[in-house]
């Protein structure tokens, strides 16, 4: 009986061990799969289907679509969302469709100078850097100096000088010279000698825009963001926008959201653009819909600002608001899903 | 019976006015004082009783006041926030005693670096330069790139050529130097080398600390925010700090605060510290003095940064938390009466 008994009770021991464990199998089979995701944009801006040719529109296609995959595969490997960011923005970088990197506009007095920031959304650290005329990818050095200097923003030949120290090798200007960025130049010179002539309003901004920008979502639930530039065409006395503004064209932090941000740079540093986004979600519960909406279909455009923003939250919800005609944009989800849109209808 | 009703009409309507415009005047004088008030500060960091000199102290709260005097001039004739924040900052960036214009430390190769912005709480303006080498009062070329150009951030010599053409005179980079700023360079300079051979934690930021700042109020209810620095002793690699990113070391706006700031500029520019306190206003209906303590006090230090704030809001209410042993400080009100503060205790 005594027997029995201990034998009964190592059963029911046994018994519950093993419902415990096919529970505990269940409770995983029934979790979702992993949450990841990458959203991108290579601009925002006057596009229209009139002005845009099939060819040029699948170029644009392509290379977004390339960038999505590259960030992709880091991603379903279980690598970090600022991984992802860093190496889809240098497929970015590395095309001369984008104003970035190979594609950067030319300054009055032409030469290419590059911003770019990076932001982790775990550890609030961020890098950027500005004015540098011989880096080929702005964003990995905006990376070196968040994850290999005390400091957040390095500008100019010393941004170089570091780059140097760091063994990334210098580029000359000549690397980023393409004839169609050479051809915006001389029309917004020409433009602009008009406008001084007859004092017409100042010429849009269409041969400007084309900042590029990531935001992706791991598995282990990290959020980061990126964004790169060349700056606005024809810009002189070491103009800065908001791409390596921290809070104005980027920002991640894993409670609420990580964005970057393209369009008129001046305004989106006035109103700390990704900055206020994430303050919409942290102090006023907002969705991280409603929240990027708000401040750019309502607070940019009140001030008079147009552009977009790519943002993300920490549950794989993004939003792309814009006030522009387009803006070149897509995401990748976790089942590989790739969306590509470039116009506003 | 006509005329005598014709005549009564007339008086009745004498009366009235009569009334009415003594009820304007009881409503003028009923009227509080316009409220105008100036807070400036002038560096926080560590500052104790057993290191500074009677001596030190007094011209330490004599150049405080006569900052302060110089900015309430203005906002007692009735003159702009903008005004007064621009005109004490000079004050203090004149003086040999701040961290800022004349005071400024050096950087790693023996040069000076100055930064500075200011923004306009009404107009949500703002104008931003950084690592000038040759700008007496950078917070007035913070102000020419906000009022002259359509940028907000200039850098380096691009912002030099823009002060050239608008006619400010450059200076040479002699007028930076003082035999203090000096020797606390060699003296960053041993420690980094006894450092590196024996791996001792980083020499504590005494030779660094002495950013200034100011934030108005003025007789129409415009907040303006200014900040001027030459960064950190012995800097590299063209860092720059919060000082002149709008959102992290300055930000202004009408209907929250204007704010300015002064500390380790990196965990400043990750949390956006400045953008923070107004979206705590304006999301959460904080009032200054909570929005200014819960960033600085709370967020700041849990992220491990250390400095300070002065803040001001629409109502003339002001805030100057500071997790350092001590920050320089003080504020004027409309009464013409002036406080200033060192110490934490």
């Amino acid at each position: 009986m005594t027997v029995w008994l201990r034998f009964s009770r190592h059963a029911i021991t046994l018994a519950v061990s093993l419902l415990a464990s096919r529970l505990i199998l269940l409770a995983f089979a029934a979790d979702p799969k992993p949450q990841f995701k990458l959203v991108i944009h290579g601009g925002a801006g006057t596009i229209s289907r009139q002005t845009m040719t099939p060819e040029m529109e699948r170029q644009y296609r392509d290379k977004l679509a390339e960038a999505l995959r590259t960030g992709y595969k880091i991603l379903k490997d279980g690598g970090s969302s600022l991984d992802a960011v860093e190496s889809a923005i240098r497929v970015l970088e590395d095309s001369p469709l984008f104003n970035a990197g190979k594609g950067a506009v030319f300054t009055n007095v032409g030469t290419n100078e590059l911003d770019a920031s990076v932001m982790d959304g775990a550890s609030l650290k961020a890098g950027a850097v500005a004015g540098l005329k011989h880096i080929k990818n702005p964003i990995s050095l905006a990376r070196l100096v968040m994850e290999k200097s005390p400091h957040v923003m390095m500008v100019g030949a010393g941004a170089e000088a570091f780059a140097r120290q760091q063994g990334v090798g210098l580029v000359s200007q000549k690397y980023f010279f393409t004839e169609r960025r050479w051809k915006q130049l001389l029309e917004a010179k020409k433009k602009e000698m008009q406008r001084s002539s007859n004092a017409s309003p100042p010429t849009p901004k269409e041969a400007s825009f084309g900042t590029v920008g990531a935001v992706a979502l791991d598995q282990r639930g990290g959020l980061a963001a990126g964004t790169s530039t060349g700056g606005v065409t024809n810009k002189r006395f070491g103009r800065v926008g908001d791409s390596p503004i921290i809070g104005a064209g980027t920002y991640a932090d894993n409670r609420t959201c990580a964005v970057s941000a393209t369009g008129d740079g001046e305004y989106f540093i006035r109103l700390g653009v990704a900055r206020d986004i994430s303050a919409l979600m942290e102090y006023k519960g907002k969705s991280v819909k409603e929240a990027a909406e708000t401040v750019i279909l309502e607070k940019l455009a009140a001030l008079g600002g147009t552009g977009g923003v790519i943002a993300l939250d920490a549950k794989g919800n993004h939003a792309w608001p814009f006030n522009t005609s387009g803006m070149y944009r897509g995401y990748i989800d976790a089942d590989g899903k790739i969306v590509i849109e470039i116009y506003k209808d």
